[in-house]
């Protein structure tokens, strides 16, 4: 049994409380945050705390924390017996180095407080100052998800950034592309088949193989068009932008 | 019965001839294509030709064709008693002005050679000149796919560009994200369940309720070092312009 005590009630902490609580190999022991307010939804499921000198003894404590204040709540985690490790992409471990056994438990997912995320498919990426804690964090990890990484602090800021790439700018994309349909009075819906299965195939393939569309076609009546029909400057410029790298990236000149 | 004449041996022509095949209320009669050898795959399985003037009759020509081509192929077509329709996102129905009954048969999904597309999740994008004919249209979709969709010539060229930003460009960031795990010796597959994510949740809510990431948190701090660790010039822009339009539209600044 591991035992845990959670800090922060954001979106990852949030899925993470309920993962932890599902789990029979994990005792949840408590759960921290600043504001009072903030623990109502957990204080009938758990003990909780607004006070960092109140923190049950635990073999972990997980800092779901915003990535700013990660350093100075550790801080205040330096007697800790326990491993310290926060579930930041672009914080590196480093930022706990007052703590005895540093971690990372960094699960690679968008988290909407709303959405429920299957959890077997969540991948963490690990890193821990000692092996056997490795090994710790990884049992964690494998107890909700089953899929682990060890992933080095400076890997882990370019898979965060890659992440901006495949989630919030193609999330982005996808706001553009229901805007566009708003505006014609078409139901997004139609788009949502398209969107799926643009996402299903880089599982069978890889993406830079499968480019479709005018820009690599080098289509110029229809990237001229699609241009004209474009309302505002900003997704112009996207569009520009975006096929000048397809065909970059393919060798065809705009 | 419908009976249908295929012209066009493509990524779209290939899946619909599978689709077709399959249904028991669909006769697929013959494939048309200019070129001999690339009717070597289907002329086991139905009848072929490389001439216009040996089509057969047939309730509905279908012209899966390159756009450039579809005005030119359909002017040998006036004489037809069916239906002709093409399957493109971005020609105008007027294309076809010369044949009796011109119609569009759209299909809104992204469609590779060698992986096939579970055909039920196919929108059809349908329009045509006789209301009769729209019928004739939808039942073959359904016939298929079981979703089908009136949409006009200028919509669908509005649908057309909307696919364009959640498809064509975001196929386009997941090859950045792949580029950017290959060069750090990350495996692309850690982002997988990501990307799988971010596309699920637009069935659930709007993608521009859904946005998450540095440039809607405006975390300048990461947004910083993200920027330093591109490698290229092109990736920068790319980042640049996306954190920007998030934050236009979420009414942040950079």
């Amino acid at each position: 049994m591991t035992t845990v005590v959670l800090l922060g009630t954001g979106n990852i902490a949030t899925h993470l409380f309920g993962v932890f609580s599902a789990s029979e190999n994990i005792h949840l022991k408590q759960v921290y945050n600043h504001s009072e307010e903030s623990l109502i939804p957990f204080r009938d499921k758990t003990d909780v705390t607004t006070s960092l000198d109140d923190l049950q003894e635990a073999d972990i404590y997980l800092l779901a924390l915003k990535d700013d204040v990660i350093s100075k709540i550790s801080a205040q985690l330096e007697s800790k017996k326990g491993i310290v490790a926060h579930t930041s992409g672009a914080v590196s471990m480093e930022a706990l180095k007052n703590c005895r056994r540093p971690g990372v438990f960094y699960p690679l997912q968008t988290f909407s407080k709303k959405i429920p995320v299957k959890h077997t498919e969540i991948p963490f990426c690990l890193e821990a100052k000692f092996p056997a804690d490795l090994e710790i964090l990884q049992k964690l990890a494998e107890d909700i998800s089953g899929k682990a990484y060890h992933i080095s602090s400076p890997q882990r800021k370019k898979l965060h950034l890659a992440a901006v790439f495949v989630c919030n700018f193609v999330n982005h994309l996808y706001a553009i592309g229901e805007k566009i349909c708003e505006e014609h009075h078409i139901p997004f819906e139609i788009l949502q088949p398209l969107i799926l299965e643009t996402a299903a195939k880089v599982k069978i393939a890889s993406p830079a193989e499968l480019q479709t569309g005018p820009a690599i076609r080098n289509d110029q009546n229809t990237i001229k068009a699609h241009l004209e029909l474009l309302s505002t400057n900003e997704n112009k410029e996207i569009y520009q932008l975006l096929t000048q790298a397809i065909q970059s990236l393919h060798g065809k000149k705009l």
